[in-house]
């Protein structure tokens, strides 16, 4: 079971690393780049969960496998770019995947440090949707999730499916599955269906007053 | 006593939380952006002081009322945000306050935890604008307490007073009611005669050489 | 050796402030602002090291000379930019031998701390290369180590000298000096003749489909 995991959760890091790097790609940044932000968007998720509850030094700096994994992810998408490109939906394929098993697996590991169940579900979501973040972040872009899809909304669900199977005291192996699977269901059907979370309409007519002062802030 | 101040840094949250839904829903983020924006901004500098002198797992963190006070806030401006925006000018004033019951609070608890006078009042600063530039960071904005009028100072000025009278032995009830009340005074009355930090002028005639490369970097 | 590592410490932290200030100022931060973007610059690699590998609270928040330092910077940068902008050549060497001080001293302790030789090498790269990075992640800027010249490797070799000599069990000073010598020549070399790493290259033809895509997400 734990080397299944393991597994599952270096698989993870390197289809978001994978993101990383196609994302500095395009950006132009230079070969330390792509690879920093390949190490960003696999690994920031977690190492930010393992800062806030205490596991320190997080697993992603103390285990090398990470590292290697994002490391590899970043070399082939710098030198291979075009053949990456293509395969752009199977890689949201595993991007839902990845997604899933962070969210379970930074829920498992929440609730094993003595967080409350609303936390640790909430930090399994960070743990799926962190590193995207910041990988948006070092390239000045508002992170994507901030106003994409139902993306967060699909880790939070498989959280939460693992947060209440501990408190109903049903076996983890059981909850993680079922999570998992509930997270990488709804983010494939987001992501067909076109499911957005409402964005809120600020009025025109009264907001124009201040709204130029808004804008040149930028 | 304790309970007052949580009282008083629960309302200090939920106004910071407000200032986050207000820019999330203005830069047209969907409701989760929202909510994490509202979230970042009431809680993050409590989160970065707490990692920074060992509190973990931050109080932010492990208490859910920080969480539901800061969601509370998100909900509210996404689905009412006209009646919010309305409400601009007592916002201020809120966030002022807030701004007083986080330097001070920080403060007080960066000195339980040892740290020296100096730093224990900058953390008490950082407690109070850490949220506001997280919030413009995630928007891919120049934090606007960097460059804006009598904010930082007015913190640290509160914070100061906390120092003081901890070097000198006085009471911290008394203490910390001078301090709160002396970030709050200056903040409002920066506001109200529009006070502001000197901001150095490169000069024109030398800086034109590499002022153009330094723009195109944005 | 340690008030001398201390001292050249101190230095590395004196001339990255001075980038950050400087970066500040054609930005046309506040003074408060240019302070932050000081410390910031000078400490934040240091910093998040010290979270990473557990020594809580971190060396620039304990000792207080590591702030005044930056802050010394900062205001003189403030003051007297013009004259700090014409050292900027003079400025770049510092920088480098600020560079190379920081990955070496960063790898020694991250080795202290008992991690494995190759995340501590990249710890020592992350202290010498943080601060810049923050640095511009504040003024809403992509890193310009991310797409810049050999700046992290240069680090990074640095960094690997001191690791190659703690696994064959060579003398800490011998091995501090030549990593940190190795560190300043590469910088120093790839500013004057200008070395670059490769940058990718995503085709044109067949990235068109999806670009403005990618380019409206900004």
């Amino acid at each position: 079971m734990m080397s299944l995991l393991l597994v599952l959760d270096l698989v993870g890091t390197f289809v978001f690393a994978i993101s990383g790097a196609t994302a500095a790609v395009t950006r132009r940044l230079d070969l330390f780049g792509t690879l920093v932000l390949s190490f960003v968007a696999g690994n920031f998720g977690g190492i930010t969960r393992d800062l806030l509850i205490g596991s320190v030094p997080p697993a992603a700096i103390c285990d090398w496998r990470y590292l290697a994994v994002s490391l590899l992810a970043g070399v082939i998408t710098f030198y291979w770019y075009s053949a990456v490109d293509r395969l752009r939906s199977p890689v949201l394929v595993f991007d839902a995947a990845g997604l899933a098993l962070f969210a379970v697996s930074g829920t498992q590991k929440a609730l094993v440090f003595g967080l409350n169940p609303v936390m640790a579900a909430l930090l399994g979501m960070l743990t799926g949707v962190g590193g995207g973040m910041m990988r948006d972040v070092l390239l000045a872009d508002i992170p994507t999730v901030l106003r994409a899809d139902l993306y967060a909304i699909a880790a939070l669900a498989g959280a939460a499916v693992v947060v209440i199977g501990d408190l109903l005291h049903i076996p983890a192996t059981a909850t993680t599955i079922v999570g998992a699977l509930l997270c990488f269901g709804l983010r494939l059907m987001a992501i067909h269906r076109g499911w957005h979370l409402p964005v809120a309409r600020p009025e025109r007519s009264s907001g124009k007053k201040h709204a130029p002062n808004d804008e040149t802030i930028e």
